[in-house]
């Protein structure tokens, strides 16, 4: 998804129709994040401050204030708070998944790890993990940190599931639906959850806005996925092919293995087990020629559509055209990357 | 402190007295704790049983079954859950700590990050975290999933402080007493707050057992860092002098430098900058000659006093005998540290 501010001319109408709305909250979310440094410890504020000053997508924070949006006017602070602390819990991952990787540079700065060592990124990480929790205490009940902190224990494990099964093609699709549903689509979920939830809307539209989270995460991450083959390297930020080069079966390979004859098969799975090495052309070009692009790009309209459908029912709450608009900006989004024949 | 089982017939009395209490309390914590893993993902539980199956200490849970002693009898469910909650915000830090160490054991086991990873141990690390402050949301109110993240949130501020000290040598005594004070101290205290709060003492004891709980922790940390230079190398379980190795500036190095001539304070200097190679054995015969023993028992034995004066004012409360007890505890451990002359 794109940066949430006012569209640049180029964009499509979806866009500037869902994120234009939300400059002032996302100005909000800034200045609340800013003013969280204070509850630090003096000598790691500039550290913190490092970490939240970037030029994210603020994607989580989007779904908490259009799932909770009751029309134009005053920025509610609760979902201030609640956009703060899934944005911080975000960057906390990270944080970490940037030591993991032992990536350099992210977004065009250099990642924590780089700048203060991995150890002190570990603990840096730890330290905004924990004061999202804290943050969550300042609602009246304990139901947002129960929620938050689940999805927390969900995202991890769905990441070491990730991590252990790196390398390995003993990994089979429902491993990466199930991946992907914990690290990626649980976030989105509790965004949304907490959105509705603290704008006080029917338990129904509640449940109904949650299951439009989890969908739209999976088509986020499977989209994610797919940029990582048919990006352009410039605006993705990095070079194409690596979660092949680092070892992580997708759905672009596991579709491109099924379309592969044997010989193919085993190539692309002596390649994820290191055995020999990565030829990321060479698989691109594959995946042109095996129309692999529309396949996964079908999967990511599945997902959308089942977001959409989770709405169905509630055609008149005021954040379904905003939430159903954010699925058409993932569409639109798919579609750019589709290769020029 | 002692592993708490009932007493070796060696032990001095007060450990009898304090610990054999405990027994079924802990026995409960071990179930509860173990009760746990269910609620993680079927995928990782292996490793969440890993990281709850040690042997360790369980200090940080005995201060909390001590700080909400109402008399022998009934195991109160409140105090196991918060000791759970406790102990697993330790384990968790632990599980951290070692992959920056890059330890590779721990209590006679090889360490999570050494049997998984150390890209699955900073998740494995998160989602116990996670699951500790979701733990919290099962009491009532927000209060101790507040007190929790707080205090966890300064453990790492603690922790990240002497990260980025080590190998320099511009610390002061007052960084040292500081990061003790957030890294150590702040647990210990969290644990007392919990254990009076939750079994309904009087605000003005909870906030003495709280203070008492600080200097314990402080206390705790300095015995700990002279056991590094003075244990016996079987029973501490590691190499004496591993911190000077990773260049940790610690009392007794602190107050080594002040008693050396200045040629000999260069020395140690230069070996904690990584300047030249490390002479433990060295600088623990200086210790040796120069009395530094004493002068760091010193600070522990007043840390143990200043934890007592707190509890001065509540004679009567039945946590206050036992919580002094576990002074003289820390007390005859460093006592049986002293080298023979």
């Amino acid at each position: 998804m794109s940066a949430p501010r006012p569209a640049a001319p180029a964009a499509p109408p979806a866009f500037a129709s869902v994120f234009g709305l939300l400059g002032p909250h996302l100005q909000e979310l800034d200045q609340y994040l800013h003013s969280q440094l204070t509850a630090f410890e003096p000598e790691v504020r500039n550290m913190v401050d490092y970490c939240i000053d970037t030029t994210g997508k603020r994607i989580r924070p989007t779904l908490v204030f259009l799932s909770g949006w009751r029309g134009p006017g005053v920025v509610q602070p609760e979902l201030v708070r609640a956009a703060a602390v899934v944005e911080l819990v975000h960057l906390a991952t990270l944080v970490h998944d940037d030591i993991m990787d032992g990536a350099e540079v992210r977004r065009s700065r250099r990642t924590a790890a780089r700048e203060y060592g991995a150890t002190a990124a570990v603990l840096l990480g730890d330290a905004l993990f924990a004061h999202a929790l804290n943050l969550t205490t300042q609602f009246p009940t304990t139901e947002v940190c129960s929620a938050v902190s689940e999805s927390m224990r969900r995202v991890c494990a769905g990441e070491i599931m990730q991590t252990l099964r790196r390398g390995s093609t003993n990994v089979t699709r429902a491993d990466y639906q199930r991946i992907i549903d914990l690290k990626t689509a649980e976030l989105f979920r509790v965004s949304c959850f907490l959105g509705t939830k603290l704008a006080g809307f029917a338990p129904g539209y509640v449940d109904a806005v949650s299951r439009f989270g989890r969908h739209l995460g999976i088509a986020y991450q499977i989209y994610d996925d797919l940029a990582d083959f048919f990006g352009e390297e410039k605006r993705v930020g990095k070079t194409l092919g690596t979660d092949l080069a680092s070892g992580k079966l997708t759905l672009p390979l596991f579709l491109l293995m099924e379309r592969l004859p044997a010989s193919g098969r085993e190539e692309v799975l002596a390649e994820i087990r290191g055995q020999r090495p990565v030829q990321s052309a060479l698989h691109i070009q594959q995946m042109r020629d095996l129309d692999i692009f529309n396949a996964v790009a079908e999967a990511v309209m599945a997902e959308v559509g089942a977001a959409a459908t989770a709405l169905q029912a509630w055609p008149g709450e005021a954040p379904t055209p905003l939430l159903l608009g954010l699925g058409e900006v993932l569409r639109g989004q798919v579609a750019a990357l589709r290769p020029a024949v």
